[in-house]
């Protein structure tokens, strides 16, 4: 088969790649490849593609009639993401997964170091000096918290907050999820449209992993930040298109909210004057939530067992519904 | 019965504490008290007491006869932790109970964020503005990681580790424990005097919970310290005195240390000059790993709780053995 690559695996990751798929042709882009989020053109090389493994271009996809399976790179899926492309795949028959699990436990990770941060007061104490029984000291102290008993609003609830629950669980914290279409399955209690604004006006930490998606944009507009509880902090590991950052930046700085929390942002990165940037309490870092050392090598590995799988016609890990 | 109260109770606190008393006579030190690591001398108001709940001075237990219960409002209880001290509390029949659960689940979770803060290269991301796919981007999200399969080892494992070790499960980190006197209910693999070594060379988080006490004083030495796996990340929540802090600023600054999150230093604060303060990746909190929102109330109710049992001839929580 012939196998399109365009995520740029280097060193280990290629490799590892290159034995793994031998008996098959990998192909590559002639030209060098973007984000996911870059709308892309046809690269010369993408022509009777059985497979591809990254981040293809619409377009590309369109024209291809071989086409079995698309592996994204990525755990969004934004640009995939429509009706029309959707429709597009059942009718060719061609099977879409993404490497959600490749990044779900790293960004797990990273939306907990977030809310352990923010309840230990970590930014300030890493920059204060001052002697045990101060009153900054006793202050500060006072500030600082444990996540027992906090509520805990997920928003987006997939594969990520599935995994970040599971965290909370011997911190003592009650944790909440929302979602387009609970499955049920969630293990946490889910609350549903009407029961949003409710779990909202009572979170302690609102945790939004939702994705980019016509549906979700500026979901947390000023609406929704308004009916937050005052003194909540706001934390984003999902796309920044989700929030009004006008909106967002207002509440920070009206001391609404005690913080923002924010890997993703629109766009990436926010210029150095954008008011979120200068907004009171508001931590940013540059979307490498879902990064992790290993992450090409994981990447390909996960690609290596959906293609046994796909070979051996099992169901494939992380396909897209 | 007369209770002497040292602590300093405020507001929500000291009404729960007389409130809790009634019936009691509340005594309270005629000169205000600081730290419990400082020596302290006898109160005037310190005589016919029965129970003291606070950080009593050495001198005052020793002269009086009627005490028979201290409760330190610390976890740690350096002045009562001698030979000489314990004796005289056996020959008089004094019990002595500490506040360690007011401070552990505050205090792991204050070392779980240093670990996460490490992994997930916090302090830099927040100070990273730069493009996604640029080489300090890739750099960056290189550099993060999760705590699956790191290891863990846990100097002084009481019961702050044992809180610590629940919050590391579902990371899939592998938990190792140290104590002078392991008990075999630790729940996770302990090494002993012969083991660390091995252990120290292995693992990727050293997680110090040291008390101050003349067998501790610069438990982490240059030797020690020098066994680190290179790469490592060394924490302290314990008392700055168990480190040799001239060995790990060089360690820090020779590149054998990734970095050193301490809670604690001796002297507290670290003056601004100290090679501690300068050298690379090192992060210091001002000992607030403890603090919590409600840390005084907790510690009334506590005592409270204990009080209850004292008078029910029930066997007292945090009783120091």
């Amino acid at each position: 088969m012939r196998i399109f690559v365009d995520f740029g695996p280097r060193d280990a990751a290629f490799e590892l790649l290159m034995a793994g798929t031998a008996g098959h042709e990998l192909v590559f882009p002639q030209r060098a490849t973007a984000s996911v989020l870059e709308t892309g053109t046809v690269d010369p090389a993408f022509r009777d593609i059985d497979i591809a493994f990254g981040q293809p271009p619409v377009e590309a996809v369109t024209g291809e009639a071989k086409l079995r399976w698309i592996q994204a790179s990525t755990a969004g899926i934004t640009r995939y993401d429509t009706l029309s492309f959707r429709r597009l795949l059942r009718e060719r028959g061609v099977v879409m997964t993404n490497s959600s699990s490749v990044y779900a436990e790293p960004c797990a990770a990273h939306a907990l170091a977030f809310l352990l941060a923010h309840e230990r007061q970590l930014v300030s104490g890493l920059q204060t000096i001052t002697p045990n029984g101060s009153p900054a000291w006793n202050g500060l102290r006072a500030a600082s918290g444990t996540l027992r008993g906090r509520k805990v609003l997920i928003v987006g609830f997939g594969s990520i907050a599935r995994i970040l629950a599971a965290m909370l669980e011997p911190h003592g914290a009650v944790v909440l999820g929302y979602r387009r279409q609970p499955r049920g399955d969630e293990g946490v209690t889910m609350v549903d449209d009407a029961g949003l604004s409710a779990a909202l006006a009572e979170a302690d930490h609102v945790v939004n992993i939702l994705p980019d998606h016509p549906d979700t944009a500026q979901f947390f507009g000023a609406a929704r930040l308004g009916l937050m509880r005052p003194g909540a902090a706001f934390h984003n590991i999902g796309r920044g298109t989700t929030v009004d950052q006008r909106a967002l930046a207002a509440a920070l700085n009206g001391g609404r909210l005690a913080a923002a929390w924010l890997d993703v942002t629109e766009p990436e990165p926010l210029p150095a004057d954008h008011p979120l940037r200068l907004a009171q309490h508001c931590h940013i870092t540059p979307h490498t939530a879902g990064g992790h050392g290993a992450e090409q090598v994981t990447l390909v590995r996960h690609f290596l067992d959906n293609l046994r799988r796909f070979e051996a016609g099992e169901p494939l890990r992380d396909r897209v519904e």
